[in-house]
């Protein structure tokens, strides 16, 4: 509980009206688009980094948990308030947003929705590759706090790969700068990519440099359709050994492909195991090319049927598919638990075979689609909230999928954060060491533990998915 | 001094004839690439992991710096024994590299030179970029702890864009994993990019995967010669504005030309004031178009020639050019203090106008050749070692070089590592609290301060460079 002396000096610290406190007010901070309920105490919305300077020092004279939060679309729980204290919303930050075309640079603050950084590169004729499906809603600061990257990871890298230089409010309060304007700098340590994927647990980032490509000259789709899961695997292999690097890969299983023609219909053959659409981009000359050899190698390889978009109308077509995929799936259950356990390429027929024994043990609703290029997968479990023992076979699946993942050489997370949800598998991945050099750090940045409390380490206990979780820890 | 009993401990960590303790010995360790000649106590070569984590928990125990040491090509003092204690050489490590050609992922020891893992990918159709100048003597394993890179940073980005995983024993004496076999991996703090440029400090790398791209179809190269150096920049902006994107741009001033072609001549023109090479790499087609557009764009904006090579035996004459620039100013004096000063690349002009000013000022030799693509300028001056008074205007001009790269938004090193002789300059680019969180990280991690002491970090009262070290501090 913030005292009330302590409650009037935070106040002070923020513009008029900018600190909410009342209870339907705080409501609409205990949720974000994964579990959980948790109500904060208070939430605060700042206009300028010295304000947020000052809270943070604040929080910690007073000891009170601070937990930064964009457009709150994080699948891991990452701004949930699970240890009470105040939420620092976002949202009220200035949205500032500058090209440097002749750098091949953007300057952005953490309060800008990601689509406006694609739509203000590509003005300019650049591209920032980054483009996880929340894009059009989620800040960019969420998605760098979680180095969320979405479909284009295996030809153009992870959000990291793109944050050359931050402003951050460190958790003891200070205003700093790590990297900056050159895509080469090796000054010391690499804070910039310490804090991007931090989830918010070392410090509130205030401004973001992130570097630019010019915008690819075109691009081709095709979309080929496997009755065999296991084809489209081999198929992707062949694609990437004949020197082709696809800018996404994605593949759709099933149920995905049921659920989706079901949702609305348009076509898709509900009689085959995979849906791979492969789409190339880069030079003209290039992707006629390279788009003719896909369809090759995808025939030669199970493909049942391969299309290829005429037009750029027909690949938005293509993609409308797979981008249906999240909506269609909802429709199956109130509890969408979506996962990003990620193996190396080669494993992804592997870990299908693992989650369709997940599937028929637990009987659960698991649809499966992904990153097919980068072994990202994203199995997504679909339950019903209020049936406990449903819940509780969810929770039992989550824990195989992330042993499965770990097993075949992954990780338990590629893209979503580990948050409170996986939290209880860090050691599992990391062991007891790799988990305490990262506590280390945490710890020396942060002694009195004021930034997202509760996030990607694990409590003294936890042993286990907290899908059940259910207000106030 | 190690205590007698410590050191016949030490000794039995080692196999028979690995650890080297007579002065001949010790004093092929005492120096790398760059300044300073600090006698180590003793070298240690360890031929497993096991052994590198026994001797860290030895040192431990007794307080002894240990410095790990790959090629020593080092530019910066990275391996310098400058605290006495024992040099960890890794050349004696089993040099093993592993092509997992489906995962297009290379599992590598430190110890392997790096030009072994750019020929075992291209064997298997595959492509590693980084590709610092002393590949072909430099180690993967101080590679990626200085996070050198060289000319294709542009394009491909840096070492570190390509490490996903590693195999540490840390400051303790443990031996961690961190990251992994896929390039999506948000569970926790990213370690692996951490470690990735720490010089050592943070822990010895005892494996390492770095990712592989699929190996670009072709490649064109042309050479354009500029009457005036600020037209070389205008047409590399004019190039990208393009929408092309170089696999490398490399710059040459007019010293650099003349000192070439004094040392090999191949009819470099001497009266201009630079020459830009340009790269392209991917599809052919593409390559044809994009080179053509280069050698238009480089003659609207004032080259004065452009020569594009007709096939690869003419790229290998062009690159002769760049790749002749390195022993031919080692003629020009008998010390050479290479510099990686990064700065925007929009700045480049401005940076050439205050080197031009820093080299009337001192009255030096300096001559600035790089990789114009990302900003990254590699000032060379050459000086005589005997000469004490030019020797201290050298020392001047480093630390002028240092404050227009930061003035224009640059960093002290792109490149080369901050080692012993940025250290002095590192609060001036990040501040007391940036440099703080860094020390943080450091001490959390290495509380005794066995790792490759006396890098990065400035020690108390260091001002300047540190050029004229001569021997044990």
């Amino acid at each position: 509980m913030i005292a009330e002396a302590a409650f009037a000096e935070l106040v002070r610290l923020l513009p008029p009206g900018r600190l909410l406190n009342d209870l339907a007010d705080r409501d609409a901070y205990s949720f974000d688009a994964s579990f959980g309920d948790y109500l904060p105490e208070a939430v605060a919305q700042p206009t300028d980094k010295e304000q947020i300077a000052a809270i943070v020092q604040w929080a910690n004279r007073h000891l009170v948990p601070l937990y930064p939060r964009g457009a709150a679309t994080s699948l891991s729980g990452g701004p949930l308030p699970v240890q009470g204290g105040v939420v620092i919303d976002m949202s009220a930050y200035p949205k500032r947003l500058a090209i440097d075309a002749e750098n091949m640079l953007a300057t952005v603050s953490p309060s800008v929705i990601t689509a406006e950084v694609h739509r203000a590169a590509e003005a300019a004729g650049l591209f920032y590759p980054p483009d996880p499906s929340s894009s059009a809603v989620s800040t960019i600061g969420g998605n760098l706090l979680e180095n969320s990257s979405g479909p284009k990871g295996l030809k153009y890298g992870t959000t990291k790969e793109y944050v050359i230089g931050l402003e951050l409010v460190t958790p003891t309060g200070a205003i700093v700068r790590t990297g900056g304007r050159t895509v080469k700098n090796v000054t010391g340590y690499d804070l910039t990519r310490l804090i991007v994927g931090s989830e918010g647990t070392l410090g509130i980032v205030t401004e973001a440099i992130v570097r630019l490509i010019p915008k690819p000259k075109a691009s081709g789709t095709l979309l080929a359709t496997f009755p065999r899961f296991a084809d489209s695997g081999v198929a992707l292999t062949r694609v990437l050994a004949a020197g082709i690097l696809p800018a996404a890969m994605e593949v759709m299983d099933e149920f995905c492909i049921r659920a989706v023609e079901k949702y609305e219909p348009s076509g898709l053959p509900t009689d085959v195991e995979a849906i791979l659409i492969i789409e190339i981009d880069g030079h003209p000359a290039a992707i006629e090319e390279e788009i003719a050899l896909c369809r090759e190698l995808c025939l030669a390889n199970g493909a049942a049927s391969v299309r290829v978009a005429a037009d750029s109308s027909e690949q938005a077509d293509i993609w409308r598919a797979r981008k249906l995929v999240s909506p269609a799936i909802a429709r199956l259950g109130s509890a969408k638990i979506s996962e990003d356990a990620t193996v190396p390429r080669s494993q992804i027929p592997a870990m299908m075979q693992r989650l369709k024994e997940i599937r028929e043990k637990y009987r659960l609703n698991l649809v499966v689609f992904g990153h097919a290029g980068d072994g990202n997968l994203h199995p997504n479990i679909l339950a019903d909230k209020r049936d406990k023992d449903e819940m509780k076979r969810a929770e039992a699946a989550v824990a195989d999928i992330f042993a499965a993942a770990v097993a075949l050489g992954g990780t338990l997370s590629g893209e979503h954060g580990i948050g409170l949800m996986k939290a209880p598998f860090m050691e599992m991945e990391l062991g007891p060491e790799g988990l305490a050099l990262m506590k280390a750090i945490k710890t020396a940045w942060d002694p009195n533990g004021i930034m997202n409390p509760g996030k990607i380490f694990p409590a003294p206990g936890m042993t286990k998915a907290v899908l059940t979780y259910d207000g106030q820890g």
